[in-house]
């Protein structure tokens, strides 16, 4: 997806050899145009899945989710990361690790919003390790829905993401794949 | 809006005389073609400001944040609840006490996002004692920017969420407002 390669080569700051900064367009400020496309791009590259839900975890996934679920006219749903106060007991719920911040956390979901009749696309904005990704795929087998698919804005992929998703049989599009961000520089497959 | 009353008296659920659970269609599954009617009464209700950008407070402002600034062409800008580590100390912050967590905690913009020519409008979902409003003006006026208004989807017009405001003299567009929740049911003025 060139458009969002050349916002990444443009305005991607590299902080380390394992963290890229792209907070001026995809997890901070918003480029809604940006944000459209790659909701279009999803909806084609999961075109006659009959997805009848879009699937991502709060925070930074939520603008991505909310655009692709309109392009593909189906409800969204966000995983949460603490059980609010007004949910209920009849959540599904699993741990997930981040790396990135160093703890490991709860998400859950209200069972009332995935069933056994649901086929569900899990968008999110990156994919480094996997764990947010394969936390809601978690969620989406205790319901008994049908994965058709992960989606991921930007891959990290020196990291070992990919090689866990795919060792489960799911597919996994990715709209961008950094190759390493070695010396200050962002390396694009 | 009646578009979104009748969504609140159809699906919202009463859970005590203060909480109204929403999370079928506003804060955990999110109903695309309500949040796109949203975004058109907010830009209706803030025409001709020559609004520059759309800010909120992760999480469940975001979906109507970025569907606002989609509507207005405009980019959005989410105020963190925690200061990523890829944040460096360029930012704005203030202290916002939740009523429904009971915790104070910070919220934070990069400082790069908003500047003294920027027009902002703040959109939540919900509105209460104002405190997390009240924190987003507080990080736009930190900015040099001007704060256009306030735009909530869903206000509780028993508590005095509004009375903070307006005290400071700022404009508040509410979508809903709901008089009550006694006796299990939902009264909206």
């Amino acid at each position: 997806m060139k458009l969002l390669k050349d916002k990444i080569l443009k305005d991607g700051k590299v902080i380390n050899e394992s963290i890229l900064k792209v907070d001026s367009f995809l997890n901070h400020q918003i480029d809604g145009q940006l944000m459209k496309e790659i909701a279009l791009e999803f909806k084609r590259r999961f075109e006659n899945e009959n997805i009848t839900k879009v699937l991502t975890i709060e925070a930074s996934g939520i603008a991505i989710a909310v655009m692709t679920s309109m392009a593909m006219d189906v409800p969204m749903l966000f995983a949460k990361k603490k059980v609010p106060s007004t949910m209920d007991t009849s959540i599904y719920t699993t741990k997930v690790f981040s790396f990135t911040k160093n703890i490991e956390y709860d998400i859950c979901v209200a069972k009332e919003f995935l069933s056994p009749n649901d086929k569900v696309l899990v968008v999110d904005d990156f994919l480094a390790n996997g764990h947010a990704a394969l936390g809601l795929a978690n969620l989406v087998k205790q319901s008994g829905a049908e994965l058709v698919g992960i989606g991921i804005v930007v891959e990290k992929g020196f990291q070992n993401g990919r090689q866990l998703i795919e060792e489960q049989n799911i597919k996994l599009e990715s709209l961008a794949i950094i190759k390493d961000l070695k010396n200050n520089k962002i390396n694009l497959k």
